[in-house]
């Protein structure tokens, strides 16, 4: 925990580039200039023989005519060249290498494992992706540049696989604390990095990505201990380390699908625990209604069954018509001063522990105008509110609000659904 | 089949619009406005003793009053004057009505029942979301005008549900042919209408939100006989309607949720079957290809495990380090070249009936790449290919690329493998 190498990865005070290029596409100009756009402040040190500068920053010929101290060493050549670089690195103190350089499963492993051990460095990689870290203002890695700043921690075994999560993240609206890619995981593995996340503040909820747990009785002892505090989602190849692994016992939640892992983080990520199990769904559809208390039936959610006072309560918001059971149906002629009475009713009550919202996009609604009531009730109540918006143009626009918002929403009802029943899930172990 | 009265909903040569308005956010004004600007070009009689003109269209006292024949009648007053109104048509000769107004289970349902069959009526509604047929340039729904054509035709009980779904769709990229709301079904059915798609040239394939089916023999009978030819998704409440009818024998496909529901349909609406269940995965992302190969086993699909001989002939575009196994595996750093060798040579191979490429975005590799590539393929083999972009802008914008060139297309693997299935599914059915 807060292991001073871990403190190095993500919150370096200069980074040294080996393998600095000036040529697009190339993974050593790629990461250069994600660490310069993402904006970076500490001093940047690129090395390469061939460049005086790069990108306007003096370039070095190699990592021994550095004169500062370096914290966190980036690689990029060669993967055959890697041990000779690791004995310089020692030379010169560096404590941290993460190498982004060699597909997964380069055979030179064994020479850079001999290298590290006798130079006393601990490394991420190789075939990393590298490493973001949001609040450090540090993004050295071949993802996008333009990556959300949430508070969501991902770590990924694949690189190519991670990229793409990151990028697909900050289209479904999950805003990203940091990123590491582990690669083939020679040296520092997932348990370590976890137990950093442990005490990051920026990080509220974890994501895994993961083909291949090294030490697996560590990573849930430490995974149990860490999923009090915060919630860790694993995803995996299926009949691989999600069936091998108790991880019920260790509070870890396993998604079927990378869509699902990120609808889950976004429910886990706000902070909001639910106090029990039981949910009553709002909505302007019948349909939906439907589709969605036939969709929460088998999972772990209660459906709340208001009792008669509460079911009075409600009714005085819903117009004729409609239905003040589960799911209340405020039906397609919802006015929106209904929603936010029936919400502030079934939030204020002792009998709901979460809500889910569902506005259906018609010509008579602009699903807009739910976004300020959820926002202001989320500040009123601390309970679960997820919300599903469904529609066209206009509903896209109402998700996104209610997004940079910080509130859960999905296109449909049972990403919704299926998000409370993760969040109800994590919720009570970590109770 | 090609019943008259379905013909004079889906391609009337004239409308009337009873209650037609000038007040935005009404029924009468909505309906009219997306008539006029989804481009109707026959005439239409706005209905409305109060006003002279709407949207610069004449506009009529009564439909006594309209000298012209009048094809379909669409009806959005008070719910309690539509059986008089049913009477002024049956004066007018008007063979066809559909009712918008009223709420679902409205008592009047009674006396407007009485008021069709005394006039020779035929009636959808009421609680009708309207009816769209996008050849015919028909929008008379309250809907969104901006749909995109396509050839799914949409059926839904739903209205507010339907509305929502036809703006989904739209995002998802999903084109429709027709849509129709049935509402509380007094009179035309799923069944009917089901009969009108099954003969429509601009739908191939049909998508049904239901809660209830008005005769289960007479629906299954003559699915079955459609599913032959056109593919059938049915949506509905869980614990309802799915599980009641024995949709398999049919070959209607049950969708779990709104979101595989348009998914699945993307992929059956091509018109292209695959002969069998065998199916490769090519990525870029050996992280997503385990994903996408675990996530399809145990399904409908049979995962291919090629020969020597496809092995050897895959092997000439795979690079080092990749795998030339299923799933193909062209690394992080695959060319594009490599990505069209692998699909011709799986797709001209007979050990193979269906592809899936996966395609993660990163620094190394822009996804719009791989657009051109699966068209002039599309063009060439008569197999599935779906394919799945993963990542943040730049993918959205390779899927939407693939979308309007008619090759479905999904941000995850998951949904891809998904869609694949039902396609499988459907195509051993009308085999």
């Amino acid at each position: 925990m807060g292991a001073d190498y871990l403190e190095a990865i993500f919150r370096p005070r200069s980074i040294a580039l080996i393998g600095a290029s000036k040529t697009p596409g190339k993974l050593g100009y790629e990461i250069l200039t994600n660490i310069v756009k993402y904006g970076f402040s500490g001093p940047i040190f690129p090395i390469n023989p061939k460049y005086n500068e790069i990108h306007d920053i003096r370039c070095y010929k190699s990592i021994l005519d550095v004169v500062d101290e370096v914290d966190l060493a980036i690689l990029t050549g060669p993967i055959d060249k890697i041990p000779k670089l690791i004995g310089e690195l020692g030379a010169q103190g560096v404590k941290v290498a993460v190498v982004i350089s060699g597909m997964r499963g380069d055979p030179s492993s064994k020479e850079i494992y001999k290298a590290i051990k006798r130079h006393g460095i601990r490394l991420v990689g190789p075939s990393s992706l590298g490493v973001m870290y949001a609040k450090g203002e540090l993004n050295a890695t071949l993802g996008p540049v333009e990556v959300l700043d949430g508070n969501v921690a991902l770590i990924t075994e694949s690189s190519t696989l991670g990229v793409a999560l990151m990028g697909l993240a900050s289209i479904e609206g999950v805003g990203l604390s940091a990123v590491i890619g582990l690669g083939d995981k020679l040296d520092i593995d997932e348990t370590d990095v976890l137990q950093f996340f442990e005490e990051d503040m920026s990080t509220k909820a974890i994501l895994i990505y993961m083909e291949s747990i090294r030490d697996k009785e560590k990573f849930l002892r430490v995974a149990k201990r860490i999923s009090k505090s915060k919630p860790i989602v694993l995803i995996g190849p299926r009949h691989g380390v999600i069936e091998e692994l108790s991880l019920e016992k260790a509070g870890i939640l396993p998604a079927r699908d990378i869509q699902q892992a990120l609808d889950w983080a976004k429910a886990l990520s706000t902070g909001v625990k639910a106090g029990g199990k039981r949910v009553l769904i709002v909505t302007n559809s019948g349909g939906a209604g439907k589709m969605a208390y036939g969709l929460a039936k088998g999972t772990e959610i209660d459906l709340v069954k208001p009792s008669e006072e509460l079911k009075e309560e409600l009714s005085q918001f819903v117009p004729e018509k409609g239905r003040y059971e589960n799911p209340v149906d405020l039906t397609g002629r919802a006015e929106i001063d209904a929603y936010r009475g029936v919400l502030e009713v079934a939030l204020s009550s002792d009998e709901v522990d979460g809500v889910i919202a569902i506005y259906c996009e018609s010509v008579l609604s602009d699903p807009s105008r739910i976004v300020d009531i959820i926002y202001r009730l989320k500040g009123t109540y601390n309970k679960p509110t997820l919300v599903s918006v469904i529609g066209g143009a206009r509903a896209l626009e109402a998700l996104r609000k209610l997004r940079e918002k910080g509130i859960p929403a999905y296109p449909t009802p049972h990403r919704a659904i299926n998000s409370m029943e993760a969040l109800i899930k994590w919720s009570l172990f970590s109770k």
